[in-house]
């Protein structure tokens, strides 16, 4: 994301290089062994998608303080934390990987590298003097947890509707997302109202950026993008495309693809792949994103111009756009 | 716990009912599938050891409050999320119990439990009108994280020492203990040494509980106990007795144990006990249990007399006497 937004996010550079120096000197611990793994956090590092809107947010609102360092620096762990979580393998993935995995020292290590970092989430809020940001950030990790929650209840469900997967994306995925603006909003003094605008403006942008995710699953190339596709299908996880695919569908196919989709043949997901990207279903997941993604950038048309809302807009444009 | 301890906890049996009602309404959410796996967190339901300490710290110092009943359920939650996420499996032990594995919905589904658990009691910890039980209740887990991940770091380690075990054991379980009865103290309008003495008190008593937990790992019978031996063993946890043999024992024996500990012999668990069991390594681990229990005893002596206090000081004995 940063370099297709490149300069972009320079109104904000100075702010994220902060809450990089907060986030390493929070996670550092007294005993060496613990600095060894939790080095291996470093490889989860991400975009800084959720500092950035925290820190926009704030700046197309009122006033960036130090409070915002230690908010954006908050979300960032708590995200690090679901990304070293959804890296715990279950049994089937274990077996289907077979000898080849070597996940650092094993699913403990992924599960406790994760505590590690909610825990620290958690603590570095609550040096705020504040108890709302802490009501805020838990209140949002509820969600996050019941989003997983119904995820895997609803693994290889294949008659799950269009509406429970935007509940469990919303969770999983759009709350956080919320958080950072509205937090922003807050602690840069933004009254009730905009709070609530902007609250609505990452829920729709994270929901938005979700469906992409998504969809990048099935239509990426694997050359280009450098990731492997068809996770979610491997993992049982139905997505909008699918989920559309197996309402419309001609009757034929839709039988095709539940047969695949319960099959575990080796080209699986080519041919899933081959059957929907002709049909309907991916112009209609990708519409529906940009649905989302304009009811986002709506939510801020009443905030006066700045350069911060401007890349703010910019941003819900790219999560649908972007190509990986 | 509570069967050994029986009528000694009905001064805080109506506490104890209301924590075990708040715990539940807590975990509740709108979600019906999300309920569906949360009703598996009560097969992991304990002693309620800790909401115990916390109350009777209260009642042993200053008065019992509402915030005492938010804060049992605070660490019952914490602690209930530990024992979750040590329920993942790694690698090894899913090779290693092939196909018998059926747990709930697997690793995964232990990962968001476990989070969805810790998460609700730092959101029921924020509802309090202060900050100081959030930044504890992080701190402390702070520091369980820390002692998880410096267990994992010393797995195999059989050059591991007494002190490094001892940080362990302390970050792993002697913290949260500490916190309870510090908080319990805390809220309960007590002073400042009066709060550090009862953290001491806390931290002794969790200290001599998990040396005796480990010793029980070894010690017990699978038949009376009911539960599996040399869990520690198959993990490559190394525990008390076997640091003290592999430094005192006799130099033939501390070469079987090493072999023995590095191999993997069907009987292995076995042959490990059958030659530490005999040896003075037991009444050592025992001996460093009781002196420690003593002084979570002595850490109450100039709190005035109580039936609080005294079922306090009867806990710490009966944490390293008690059979399972």
């Amino acid at each position: 994301m940063s370099s297709a937004l490149a300069g972009l996010d320079e109104c904000i550079a100075p702010q994220l290089a902060d809450v990089e120096k907060l986030f390493h000197a929070e996670l550092m611990s007294e005993l060496a062994g613990v600095n060894v793994l939790v080095r291996h956090v470093a490889r989860f590092r991400g975009k800084m998608l959720r500092p950035s809107l925290l820190l926009l947010s704030a700046q197309a609102t009122g006033q960036l303080t130090d409070a915002h360092i230690v908010l954006a620096t908050v979300v960032e762990m708590v995200h690090m934390a679901t990304l070293v979580h959804d890296d715990v393998l279950d049994e089937a993935e274990l077996r289907r990987k077979g000898a080849t995995i070597n996940h650092l020292r094993g699913n403990e290590a992924a599960v406790m590298l994760g505590d590690y970092l909610i825990s620290h989430s958690y603590h570095l809020c609550s040096s705020l003097n504040s108890q709302v940001a802490s009501r805020t950030i838990a209140a949002t990790t509820n969600r996050v947890c019941e989003g997983e929650l119904l995820q895997i209840d609803n693994r290889d469900n294949l008659n799950l509707d269009e509406e429970t997967y935007l509940q469990i994306i919303e969770r999983k995925t759009a709350v956080l997302c919320a958080a950072c603006c509205e937090l922003g909003a807050r602690f840069a003094g933004a009254d009730e109202e905009t709070c609530r605008r902007l609250e609505t403006f990452g829920l729709c942008l994270g929901t938005a950026f979700q469906i992409q995710d998504d969809l990048l699953d099935i239509l990426g190339d694997v050359k280009s993008v450098g990731k492997t596709l068809g996770i979610d299908i491997n993992k049982g996880k139905m997505t909008l495309p699918m989920i559309h695919f197996l309402r419309t569908a001609p009757r034929e196919h839709r039988h095709l693809l539940r047969s695949l989709l319960e099959g575990s043949e080796l080209d699986k997901v080519e041919r899933i792949r081959n059957l929907i990207l002709p049909s309907k279903s991916i112009a209609y997941a990708r519409q529906r994103a940009q649905d989302i993604a304009d009811r986002a950038s709506a939510a801020l048309a009443s905030l006066p111009d700045s350069r911060a809302k401007g890349v703010l807009q910019l941003m819900a444009q790219f999560v649908v756009t972007r190509p990986i």
